[in-house]
């Protein structure tokens, strides 16, 4: 879009300010243009929806069509129909989290209510509170809204609550809007908070009267380990955020919040102002597939398509790449996260990473502020484990070719620092 | 939500500012309590989608699922599918606007077209001009951004021009950040703006650089009268809103904008933060539904349905309705708008017509400054002809009520002053 041509704008001048705010993405542009047939993608977080049987949708869209009657192409209700409501509380009950049709309201995937969120609770200059690294999407939604946005490292059992409450402390009174987290396989660490720590975490925003919202696209997709129990269920004043795109399919676009209904009100009128209501014809579609049974092999059968991508991402790493590299363990979603010693710019290096046929999405992306250069992303979920061995080799190329200079300087005794940003597993 | 029990707001002081400005509906509330099996509506603009075959549409959303495989349920392109985006270049030709596809972003319905158009262009304070009554949903989008909105006022052309023009002078050099307008059977008032006041009104923005932002979601509904050219083919700087919603269903969400690139690429941002991608889903299916032929058989026997329901309206109101009403004789689209005398609040008045059995919307929702009261807008799409005269009969008996006092006070020569907002149509 304008990316081929010089076009003058006649407007230049009349944006909004929070425009200036919003990051346009380099990457975005360089994977657009990632189009050589064996290129091997590690950079996006896409479900392996060949996995969802086309004749369940199929059964599910027509008997919908057929059941809801006008319903499904109507105008629908804009916290959502009772019928995908009442999937939810299912949903969450088997997670642990106890709700009502009317503690939920639909929206179009987790990035929009990830965006009202923001909307009803930001005023330019409010600070928001997440991990560092963070979901890049979740920082697109929040910069619309000017806040500053103040990142708490994690480590491997996710965000350092003791870091927490020292932030909270050093804000004082005017403190932050909410707490944003992803306790689950986060995006896009991969690491996965701690029962003990979501108890601290808890204590914390409660004792600083802090709104906690948690995103939770991954829960389910669990390889290994036992539950935890989200922070909905330990407390009910926690802001959940779920989506039907990992466990069922992203082209639906549905998402769910469960908050407080003095939230979801102020939530309903800005989800009306953006779009009037979601798809019920989406809507129905969900209903009938989670209607059914079958889904719940589909979903085992995905999770453990993912647990073998996982596996043999972790093993490729292994083998693999440079001994200066450190990554993450996840127990499940879709990613690990890789630091590399601070002066290597993975940003820098992903124009060479696609050259050689591989992609990837460089750590700053998941930072406000432009931290995380020597870090990347690794998306394990959507490449064949062939591939992604093959993709990790063809990686690990790339490092090794850089790394040459970092191995003579350490050789003569005059290595550069390497910054120790977020936690990364010692190999 | 939250209407049924009093809740306490754990965190009623940390909502943003821009909350203050988004107007809950207390005729929304009303509307939900308005369940008496024999009420006929006249408040939603709800199109009458029995009329759209379900075999069609069930043949679309099967068809396409199974042609376009996993693209139907993955993740899409922001901007929307290149299919969908060429259906669109099809409808603009046949109204008259030449574009290619990369001149199209799809939206989910106009409506968020319209939030995210606020979201790029409105900075607190900023200046939106719009027709004076104007459609409540683009009033609701815009607010969220805070901006100071003036309302030109309409007659039975359309905008006034002259108004216009005196408007922007007076706003002087930091002028308005754009002009809104429904040029065709506007919502709510149903009048057209005449060819020659869209040549006027787009040398009078293009005269003080103001944008133009032409929301059109009635203009294939035409029920007599000659095909007036979009704003769009007079001038390509202007931004179109265009939706499926209309011709197609409402369930699916789907609605596009055409704009300069430079314009589409602040757009596209302002998309990935809000949604991260349209329905991919419903896209395939809309592909697919404007694949065939089908369809335009359909919006024929709509639009003739619809143009039924209106020549039922202004029947039954030239037969019932009295003396003092006007109201305006719409040549397509989905409203009547009718003005009463300035002294009748229409919308107190709207509980008692509840309790007849009638609905409709008090003209204030149509103004961001409590204007409208003695107005309201009367939808003809969804009730049967019949329906609609019952309808009307009801109406009319409760505002005779209410005229009564009127009639004593004019009958003693102590007429309380009309005012004359909007185009009304002398009887």
């Amino acid at each position: 879009m304008g990316t081929a041509r010089i076009v003058f704008d006649r407007w230049a001048g009349r944006y909004a300010g929070r425009m200036a705010d919003v990051r346009s993405s380099a990457v975005r542009d360089l994977f657009a243009a990632a189009t050589r047939p064996d290129m091997i993608s590690f950079s996006g977080g896409m479900p392996e929806i060949s996995r969802v049987p086309a004749d369940d949708v199929v059964s599910a869209a027509t008997a919908a069509i057929r059941d809801a009657g006008t319903e499904a192409l109507q105008y629908g209700s804009s916290e959502g129909r009772e019928g995908v409501r009442r999937v939810v509380v299912e949903l969450m009950a088997e997670v642990g989290v106890r709700i009502k049709p009317d503690d939920v309201v639909i929206t179009a995937g987790a990035q929009q209510a990830l965006d009202l969120l923001a909307k009803i609770f930001l005023d330019p200059g409010d600070t928001v509170i997440c991990e560092g690294p963070t979901y890049l999407g979740a920082l697109q939604a929040f910069s619309a809204y000017q806040p500053d946005v103040v990142c708490v490292p994690a480590d491997e059992h996710g965000m350092r609550t003791d870091l927490l409450a020292a932030e909270l402390e050093r804000l004082g009174p005017r403190g932050a809007k909410f707490i944003y987290t992803i306790p689950n396989f986060q995006n896009p660490a991969g690491v996965t908070l701690t029962p003990a720590r979501r108890r601290e975490l808890l204590e914390i925003a409660s004792a600083y009267d802090v709104p906690v919202i948690e995103d939770d696209p991954y829960g389910r997709l669990r390889f290994e380990g036992g539950h935890c129990l989200p922070l909905r269920a330990l407390d009910d004043d926690v802001i959940y955020v779920g989506t039907f795109s990992k466990i069922f399919a992203p082209g639906l676009r549905l998402g769910w919040i469960v908050a407080p209904h003095p939230v979801l009100g102020r939530f309903l009128l800005a989800k009306q102002a953006a779009d009037l209501c979601g798809s019920a014809y989406a809507q129905v579609t969900a209903e009938r597939y989670f209607g059914g049974t079958r889904w719940r092999r589909t979903l085992q059968e995905l999770t453990r398509t993912y647990a073998g991508r996982r596996d043999a991402m972790l093993d490729a790493l292994e083998e693999h790449f440079p001994p200066e590299a450190k990554w993450t363990a996840p127990e499940g979603g879709f990613f690990v996260w890789v630091e590399m010693p601070a002066f290597l710019d993975l940003k820098s290096i992903l124009a060479e990473a696609v050259e050689h046929g591989v992609t990837y999405v460089p750590g700053d992306a998941f930072y406000p502020d432009g931290r995380g250069r020597n870090c990347m992303r690794l998306a394990f979920c959507f490449a064949e484990p062939d591939a992604i061995r093959e993709g990790i080799r063809r990686l690990a190329e790339v490092l090794d070719d850089r790394l040459e200079l970092y191995r003579a300087f350490a050789a003569a005794g005059a290595l550069p620092g390497a910054s120790d940003t977020t936690g990364g597993r010692d190999r």
